[in-house]
């Protein structure tokens, strides 16, 4: 073959039919990710010159280097987009290409039906039939009564009438043996690319969090309490099991500094039985590898996983890369630290403010043997059973110390999950997610109107959903919105049954069953914060009064429990309704996809106005579930019970002072 | 140094100092594009954990491999992006990279200001505004005078009272040395990048096309008409030159195929003095490296190329893939075209609709063979004087050929110019863009709403500008949108005034100042269209007459030369009116990118409703200018001549019937 006339770069770049932006992707050259059982749509951007039929497979190869082909569907919307949903099953690195090729025989098919129908060009078109079925027919990869028949249909089709041959183009039979196998040729491919399958747990679970101190805390006689241990906390584990939570997310459970201990509401200075706050990391009995003496010992806190885990319950620990001012680094690695002129340590500070109970680190002055520490710490718990990490502001250390970090510890434990702790601006939380981090704490708490919530809704699950995991959790010791501050119980329903079916992450802060709403004056965060105190709270009688949404949260777990869709975060789908405050979307999966013989789709409806009775009429893209429009089908809700009878368009009542949200299962799926 | 522990990835891609998203660039890994004398927003993300300030440089190599560095300003918008503007003079390849570093002395003066304002930490701020001055002192690449400067400035600091070390840390002077030749630490850096500069016709000119053959064409007694030829065509080049347009145009000048010729209004049969189809390309009389022999000799045609030269105008020549029946191609290379089982060749289709007069090429059956045909014409052409290309339906060849043959003919000449004659799908169009097509054809003429307009002008100015050009054709031999033919003389005006403002590259196809505006029945292109015949318009007469837009597109293209800001891309800037059909948007250039003293702004406040006589209050955001809200400033329409003096909400009137677009410039700015 003749070469063509050279140029600085000997070749083309494009492949000879154009394939661009396939995806899942993740930015700056990292590695999109999934979860064991997660949906993913692989897409791509292919099209050809011309109006020849072109076809897209996707060549996957599992980490142990099994491959499969999966023929792609293009989704007709004008962006020449093709798509497919495989769930990646096993956990590790996959890879996956794109492969575009002219299809011939549907280019034949589409013309052929159209130009014999006309009478124009018939002769021609059985003959280019006969060549492609004889061209099938001789492939030794197809079975042998499969060439037995496309060799008969090509003598057929030589011979045919233009009534005959249109029966043989327009032919369903023979068009899944090319859908099966299409005669391709122009073959062209992407690169290989890489997506990261995490176990399930990283991608799908309900976080509740608790102070181990505060749970079995009991008040002396003098008025001081008692601190809760780990054997007094883990009396609390059946009841955090019942209402069906997956991950038990602890705060520090190391010595809590003495030096310039704040007291309860963040006050200066401590009084002589004042805990101090957990993220105040490290005292004379101990630093970052230790157990405060009040919780037990180390012997205390495998046990207490261990009852855990009996229960269902997966612990995850607190990561707070920070000291007090008498840790146990701060004597021996100065270095660790930004030290001043004056020789003094640099306490945290957001000038000219100083926080003067912690010393932030400092990555920079001795990175090899501070990130080796760190190493050392995760390593430490990893070895007391601890497979989840809960990181404290992470955006205040340097990214690459993330990247590197959670690379090499899941380069040696690939179960050990990260979840980024960082309230910011989307550059740095997105950086996060994308250098490792598999669950990132989220804006939701702020997000609180139908139009902010559509917004957020649409963003976790599709625009960044390929590298950034949401845990929509509803509070924490540090959150407590005006929305739940003046929302009365309609709020707290309304948070905990979005968060809890807008995204397979969810969590909640201990608490919250209790409605405690009460801020400090001009905060954010609760009056008496955890942080700094031990709070007693007595669950069983809050339940017993009623006054508590342990039963609503119990059955918010139960649902997403039944609901694989609601285990998934890429299959939501806005809709719409006439009123400004009713949220609608919904979450589907195909039967394939369910682990039982019918798919799953729940519709959420949820009025978002705390304060009101609001009735509207909400209208369903039902196509979204396979339901063709004006179809009537069956919804069951999920909280009452209710069975109605509905369509692409139904009236709604909801009421923020009984029932704000529906769950609404659409029954009598295939 | 220790190492740290080994990971697969022995290290960590994110910089200390993380670099995100830089831009200008292009999808798919090929490179973005500039013109000569183009101002580019050079963006990246960055920041940092914590507080300390950071800074970011653009290091610029020219493609002679001149270095230099330019700070980039935070846009302050929570993207964390920061920005410089850069003027790109030279064509060929430029290499870029952004730096990021930590800014010492910034983080210094930011907290003393607060803390020893304050009365905190008064001592050891001192001592570190010392320790950085004295390093900044010994910087030998600091000019001795300036060094000497901060050594003194570093002993005054050492024993000065807050009230002093507070000046020093409030010293504009100081600062500013600072930011010059900033201190930094942490630095860190994003990869080379590309950016490929062409000459300055590839983005900013004023397109004209006319078919030569209608230009001095006369009717003969017999009724049938003569064609014109270059020569007379020739004569029409100061009227076309006069207007200011920059490029001249021309269909397809090759010999025409007679088999199969198409008649007119695209009738089946011609007469025999019917002229054809110039994209009909190829008789016996030769293909696509001859002239029409009716137009002359190819003597001729440099003649002309050479007399619109000196008229200021440069000669697009039409680059139509595609042969007729007659074509010489076709009995010498039936290879290049798709045969048929009956040893036919396969012409053009839609099935089951064909076109009788066409045969496609086929670039798959002989790739080096056809490649290096094509290579061959453009060739010819550029030995001819050509250096303009408008490549008629792009996308029905294959994007990897346009990719080769841009590149392979640019190596050569890089002053070559192709434009994408591509109305179709997004994809294929940007693809068409990216693979290296200097220029295309866009969606503007369909873009007739105010909201459509706004979509359309901030897609072209801001999502695509780094890689595709929009050249917005009012219209074209094939288009005469329905605006067009109902709108009147308003409509022409409208169109004109916002293609030629909107983007620095419009085009005008000849006809359209005399408003030729009836349509074939049921189509969307003029009656008779210049394709099949010939047309005799007499242009003086319509002058004369004031039948004519001339002296309209004349004042146009006026302004586009007398104002920078216009021919530029990426500058425009949509604002706001109250009325749903007044469209609102400015262009603007910065000083030293003017070539004067003086800043550049044009707003252009258009009525795109042609029926109506508005009144409405438009909303400026004036700060895009550098003038306060509030302030008074003066403008003058660059039609009337008016002048007002405006603020940040002005009341307008625009009649469709006689003035319906305001060009004002903003006058008196530095």
């Amino acid at each position: 073959m003749r070469a063509l006339p050279a140029t600085d770069a000997a070749d083309a770049q494009t492949p000879r039919i154009p394939l661009a932006d396939p995806s899942p992707a993740a930015p700056e050259g990292f590695h999109p990710k999934a979860f064991a059982g997660e949906v993913i749509p692989f897409r791509v951007v292919a099209f050809r010159e011309g109006h020849d039929r072109i076809g897209v497979h996707l060549r996957l190869r599992t980490p142990n280097h099994v491959e499969s082909l999966h023929r792609l569907v293009p989704l007709e919307d004008g962006t020449d987009r093709w798509q497919v949903d495989v769930a990646l099953d096993e956990t590790n690195a996959w890879t996956f290409r794109f492969e575009a090729f002219a299809d011939e025989f549907a280019t034949w098919t589409h013309a052929a039906e159209v130009k014999i129908a006309a009478g124009v060009d018939v002769a021609v078109m059985q003959a280019l039939g006969v060549q492609l079925l004889t061209r099938a027919s001789n492939d030794k990869e197809r079975p042998k009564p499969e060439r037995k028949h496309l060799a008969r249909t090509a003598e057929t089709l030589a011979s045919a009438t233009a009534e005959q041959a249109l029966a043989i183009a327009a032919d369903e039979e023979l068009a899944a043996l090319f859908r099966d196998r299409p005669l391709t040729s122009l073959d062209s491919a992407t690169g290989w690319q890489t997506i990261l399958v995490e176990r399930t747990l990283a991608g799908a679970a309900a976080w509740y969090e608790f102070f181990p101190r505060s749970e079995g805390a009991k008040r002396n006689e003098d008025g001081t309490i008692a601190s809760g241990t780990f054997a007094t906390a883990a009396e609390r584990l059946p009841g955090v099991a019942a209402m069906g939570f997956d991950v038990l997310y602890l705060p520090p459970i190391h010595p809590i500094g003495r030096l310039n201990r704040k007291g309860p509401n963040n006050t200066l200075t401590a009084g002589p039985s004042d805990p101090g706050s957990p993220w105040a990391v490290g005292a004379a009995k101990g630093g970052h590898d230790a157990v405060h003496p009040d919780l037990g010992t180390l012997a205390d806190f495998r046990a207490f996983v261990k009852e855990a885990e009996a229960q269902g319950l997966e612990v995850a620990l607190d990561l707070a890369l920070q000291a007090a001012p008498d840790h146990p680094w701060v004597a021996a690695h100065p270095e660790w630290f930004t030290e001043l002129p004056d020789g003094t340590i640099a306490y945290a500070e957001n000038p000219p403010k100083k926080y003067q109970d912690i010393y932030p680190l400092n990555f920079d002055r001795d990175p090899v043997g501070l990130y080796t520490e760190v190493l050392r710490v995760v390593e430490h718990w990893i070895s007391q059973g601890v497979r989840i990490f809960r990181v404290d502001n992470p955006h205040t250390k340097p990214l690459r110390f993330w990247e590197w970090l959670i690379r090499t510890v899941n380069t040696k434990h690939p179960d050990v999950i990260f979840l980024a702790e960082a309230f910011t601006r989307p550059a740095p939380m997105r950086g996060l997610a994308a250098v490792g981090f598999q669950q990132s704490y989220s804006y939701f708490t702020w997000r609180n109107t139908k139009a902010e919530l559509e917004e957020f809704l649409l963003s976790v699950s599709q625009e960044t959903a390929d590298y950034m995991r949401p845990n929509l959790f509803v509070n924490t010791p540090d959150i407590l919105t005006e929305y739940l501050q003046f929302g009365g119980p309609g709020a707290y329903r309304i948070r905990a049954a979005i968060a809890a079916t807008g995204a397979p992450l969810y969590g909640v802060y201990a608490g919250y069953e209790l409605m405690e709403n009460v801020a400090r004056p001009g905060s954010e965060e609760n009056v008496d914060n955890e942080k700094y105190e031990y709070k007693l709270r007595d669950w069983a009688k809050a339940e017993e009064e009623g006054r508590s949404l342990a039963p609503y949260l119990t059955r918010l777990n139960e649902i997403r429990r039944a609901h694989p869709a609601l285990r998934q975060l890429r299959n939501l789908r806005l809709h719409w309704s006439d009123d400004d405050a009713i949220l609608v979307f919904s979450k589907h999966l195909d039967a394939p996809f369910t682990g039982t013989d019918a798919s799953d789709t729940i519709i959420v409806i949820a009025n978002v106005d705390p304060h009101s009775v609001r009735q509207t009429t909400v209208h369903l893209d039902t196509l979204a579930w396979g339901v063709e429009p004006g179809t009537a089908f069956e919804v069951e809700d999920l909280v009452t019970g209710s069975v109605w009878t509905w369509t692409d368009h139904n009236f709604v009542r909801l009421d923020a002072f009984t029932e704000p949200v529906h769950i609404l299962h659409v029954k009598g799926q295939r």
